[in-house]
């Protein structure tokens, strides 16, 4: 049997490969001379599968997709002090090409336009380092976003400094403002290089999955960038990551993204997936227009908008029963999924709305399978709070999936592995026995 | 035993109510005289519940909060295209009373801006409506969202309207590209009444908690608007809500979110929750000083920032077993939380890669709480192709949470209540029944 | 005998005539009905002189080039000081009806813009007075450049009024920044009154030639405004008048101009003649097109470009030339012409670089026509430093063009009507004639 | 005896030495460390007379003064239209060094500008010369305008190289848009090295004395430039000399001006002198602030304002009287004075209001300095229509004012040096003293 989902990519290419209005980038001959019907579309899960239909294999150059990693890249090797006092986060509503420096500090206003991305290549490496090995730390991060060992185009790239009029006057520009800080045909050429590394579609879904599976690669499990990087570089897609049409993106498609002059656009969604497509006609923002497209067809198609909202997960709260009588009697509270605010929040009010009247309780966490920060702070809280109101309190964690279950002055947790370690309930009916023993076997 | 979230909301107000800095908005004396000593903050849940400290239930004017919503009412009045025809959805980087229209035909930029506002206001009610109908239409809107009956604070609409000369200049100009089509006195005076319209920090958070909620009020449970439209409103809030500061919050918050100059500031969480402070002294963007840094505070402590990618829900196939033997073999997978497209996948691989080789499938989601329509047709076209290979395909599903289970031409599936129902499995080991047994108890 | 002037004007009508291209103006109904092929051009000269050809009597609104005299009328009722802290001088590089306001302040970059123009004419009058008595001092004011009672065009007025929103617009932005105190409609009301103004290509002529000739009208003689104020008016025309093709203008024209958007344009050339043409169509700047090429035409023809060098006065000094012997000599200066600071420096020049031996000097300015107060200073300080140097000096000045001729400390001059009145001259009869015979030997 | 000019100078100079405010410019050693103290004033006739006080023998760089005389240059060696077509005339409201660019063409908006200087430099000298050559021709042009030979000061020149950022930035955008067709490094660098030339005030008051005499160089007597390319430079000079302080300047100062920012400043009065100062320190917009001071102590003491209107030359008819009588009546018509169109016309209404009765008709131009062309042809059209009717027409006409004195068609005139060779008035000796004696009668 074969996976829809393939199919499904296959079936959305078909809708759009008659849409060949648009045109290959004409600035420099490797562009121009692009064929214009390549097609393909990749999807890459968090953990590693790809899917792929059309030429998710043929290779053409990054552009600025390689932008938003380069920025993940300068963050991880500098510091966000340093590399926000040099590159801003606010949208420009302006072309790529645009200039948009602030007024007076000569700030580029977001990492996503070309001034931003030239200041952004500068800041990746040591500081300090040559222009050369700039480069190799820039396509060596690039590489270990995709999994692969990735290369230079030198035939695009040494085009590509031929026409680099209006960078090089970015650059100087630039420089003039002490934004860059050295000579700015060398950060310009390290710029062309990066943006002439060659990809796949395959890549580009494997590179954004990176992003979307918090900085670790799916398939290598490297980590690439840390977590705050990641969210500062998918923030900065989100609001940037289209330029002039930022708006129009944001509401229709609703997916931190961005574009590349070769025909590349990837998106991703947190959590959940990379995805890229190529073809190489563009609008006039300089958007792949099938590319664009198939995007507002997938987050139609798939629910991918980030604003969608989801259903909320009602039953973080899977069980809560009294068990035996008298001074035996405890208060089981079984909680099941993965524990964010509002799902830590419904469990401590129900705690006190029905506050137990059963000298133990023991909160269940065994069929948790994540728990964000803020809730496990809640939830150690709540034992606190039961303890000083006179509860024995016992945490079933068999996967420690609360780490550290300190509950703080006054408060005293028990951990256990399984439910029957807690005392009185060992003896209990068989009935939880036997559920326990259903459970282990449903894990 | 009393919640931690109050405790924590406390604390939080504890924490800035040292900052003294920036001043209350000195347009009109009305806003000038506001005790800029005033502190509150409030959580809605999306199902209702409603934590505050401090000042939440003192009355102040809802101002620029309103946009948002009578921008959703709008959608919801007018329809989609005749909006975005007169409205676009644009950054601007620009200050709140910039008049940013677009260059040839008017359009203002976006919602959130003063021009696209009283644009908006203008498409609230049925077409045609006169001024005060419609005023009315936005107050009781507005009243829906808030779950009680709001009311106009006369005296700050009086003294608004008194200096309104830059609100009528913007109006004059749209007037003139004919974005409005009435008299543009009219427009401002009924937009300044919706500005002047009463609310409590409570009344914020509910709110938003409506916005987070797809739309629906928690309390009263009414629909306010749907959800197309909340997607689309959060879209604008987040790019657009906070003016020239709209990367810095995207980076630093990441919550869309919308300022008001009496002191106001909302936000609205997909799908957790609405929250609401109050503190009428305002930065040199406009933005409450003290609201501003409660936000950050909350993102920080909570882990709300909408980039801040959650663990990812690796258990939705919560166990795949087979039961019985040769030809009454059963293949049972049972689903469970809430599933969407990266959940979907990862069970049609697991399908596919161990394609199952019993003549008999049952899909088991009773404990599934939720599913998108997405992963409900990858589900119908696994059991489709499944059907199509041979199997007898039974789908568990109590609740009814797939609806119109309908896997298309060639595919079969028996929808049972219970997995007793699907025949074999019935004489089966009593393990299961008991585990069942116990599930319902659970639930 | 006929003056070849008309036949000039009417052979230049011919020539622009089969131009049709551009548009009347379109926003009103009374000026989109004006006959697109009238056609008239006129010059008034200083002493007011009127040559026309074609629609020279027929009467059309002012528009914009009441702009400039409605200036003048501000200046001279309030004061330098009061308009220069409300209006700019600056060009604004925009078209007309652009906002064009000062960062901070909100002042309009130039009283040649709308926003600049309502504000010129909201100081026109004394402080204080009512909008109707302030519409009255304009239309009198105006009348007093055109030399006859104008009157405003009701129809026009009340269609101007209907279609204002974007002046309104920028009124009531005006009063946002209080450069407007009063009531923004009243204002914008009292402007579109003085654009409905009418006249005829022969009453702008006149205008014009009114500022040409120092502010004093030709015909009726009365000063309508001072010097100051017209020097003023006319360099704001050169550099704002043709709002974004000042640069063109003043290159390719070189005369200080203003057009009006129902077909009319004045040209100003001081000292020398006010041009007016009357065409209704107009071109993309909102100029008149066959106006354009009038004035590019009239400027080619007859050498009117403000830049154009004037061959320089070389014979400013007449004969130099000594008279009589031994302590009767005598030493005559016999100055000509129009004396500027070339000139006077020129003479002075001469003095010093071959100085009298002779005991009197005597420096005849009989055939001096006007003699500026530079001029007349330098005149006065060789005097005081002949004195100085023991010379007795005379100052024959029949016509008393040197007022004042007070030498200063340690000067002394005695003023004569005649050079007959010079003690030791009075015998020479004969004398003079032989120089003046000489004459071509003094060139 | 001494000339009140220098004392002039001298005093201006003490008036303004007091003022210490500004500071010289920082961007290079080479200006920083200019002696701020440093003041000197020049003017400089047009027959090549110069006055000068304080430091007019100091050099320093000429820096953006280059730019008017630079413009000149490519005008003369390029012709309009190419120069045209890569740089505009348009004011651009900005500072020196903005990009100012049109939107679409990159065509810079003025030569005054930074970036129009860098493509007026490049259109320097014949297409396709190399950049030395370039160079070359800008010394020898700069030397011919100021007629000594200059040269550059390499120190300046390579420090501002290393300084060049922002200008290397410019170039390089002009060369993306394709106004610049080679290397912008050779472009920038042959800019710079025209900056820093090394000029004295002197110097400067003679170049803009060149300008002022229609580019004939008063010592040399050489041409520089044709009178149509110094109009051009003049009218650009006076829309877009003094960059953002442009109005200011045009209607305070009025005199077509450039500034440099090692604080250099020049005026240039057409037909009347040049004009010069240094003094290094600048104010915000970067010009001297002594040089500013004195330029407008200058134009209000010496009423040098373009649009103080010179009292009109009323005496253009010197008189107008009949000699003899019956067939040998002559009328003698005597002019004088420089000629421009206003003094023609009333020449003209003269004869066609009062049409001579007499056979034969005299015109004296011998007291006539010079006479324009429209004024020429206007009084050969007066001839030919005089001979129409009827009349005998003479010309007196000894130095030849009147060129090529063809009335055209139908027309015929007698040119003589003296009218005693007019047949019968031949005879009337000492009509002419008489008519002499009666001029008072006259005027």
């Amino acid at each position: 049997m074969r996976s829809m989902i393939p199919d499904y990519l296959d079936g959305a290419l078909s809708d759009v490969v008659a849409d060949d209005s648009g045109a290959t980038a004409a600035y420099i001959p490797e562009l121009a001379a692009a064929d214009p019907d390549r097609l393909g579309a990749a999807f890459a899960t968090i953990d590693g599968q790809v899917y792929g239909a059309g030429d998710v294999e043929v290779e053409f150059t990054i552009q600025s997709i390689s932008k938003p990693f380069a920025y993940a890249l300068a963050l991880s090797d500098r510091g966000f002090g340093p590399v926000l006092a040099k590159v801003g986060v606010e949208p420009s509503g302006e072309a790529f090409n645009e200039i948009s420096l602030e007024d007076e500090t000569g700030r580029p206003l977001n990492p996503m336009i070309n001034a931003g991305a030239m200041t952004t290549h500068s800041l990746t490496g040591p500081d300090g380092a040559d222009p050369a090995r700039r480069v190799e730390r820039v396509i060596d991060g690039l590489s270990a976003f995709a999994g692969r060992r990735l290369r230079v185009d030198e035939a695009t790239c040494a085009s590509e400094m031929e026409h680099a009029h209006r960078n090089l006057a970015i650059a100087h520009m630039l420089r003039s403002h002490e934004i860059l800080t050295e000579d700015p045909r060398g950060v310009v050429d390290g710029y062309l290089r990066q943006c002439s590394v060659l990809v796949t579609a395959r890549d580009l879904a494997m590179m954004a999955a990176t992003l979307a599976n918090r900085g670790v690669n799916p398939l290598s499990g490297r980590r690439v960038v840390g977590e705050r990087v990641v969210r500062q570089v998918l923030s900065v897609m989100a609001t940037c990551g289209m330029y002039d049409a930022a708006g129009d993106w944001a509401t229709q498609v609703g997916i931190p993204a961005k574009s590349g002059v070769a025909g590349g656009l990837i998106g991703a969604l947190p959590g959940q997936l990379g995805i890229a497509t190529f073809s190489p006609r563009l609008d006039g923002h300089g958007n792949s227009v099938r590319g664009v497209s198939l995007f507002e067809r997938f987050t139609s198609d798939m629910g991918l908008h980030l604003m969608e909202v989801p259903p909320a997960a009602r039953a973080v709260v899977r069980s809560n029963r009294a068990r035996g009588s008298a001074g035996d009697a405890v208060r089981v509270l079984r909680l099941q999924g993965g524990i964010r605010f509002a799902g830590a929040e419904r469990f401590v009010r129900e705690v006190i709305d029905s506050p137990p009247a059963e000298p133990r309780v023991v909160v269940d966490v065994s069929e948790v399978y994540s728990i964000d920060d803020v809730s496990r702070r809640m939830l150690l809280e709540l034992v606190r709070r039961l303890t000083l109101d006179g509860h024995d309190v016992y945490l079933v964690d068999p996967e420690a999936v609360v780490p550290d279950p300190d509950p703080g002055e006054g408060g005293r947790v028990t951990v256990v592995d399984d439910i029957d370690e807690v005392p009185v309930v060992r003896g209990e009916a068989g009935a939880r026995d036997v559920a326990l023993a259903g459970r282990a076997d449903d894990a």
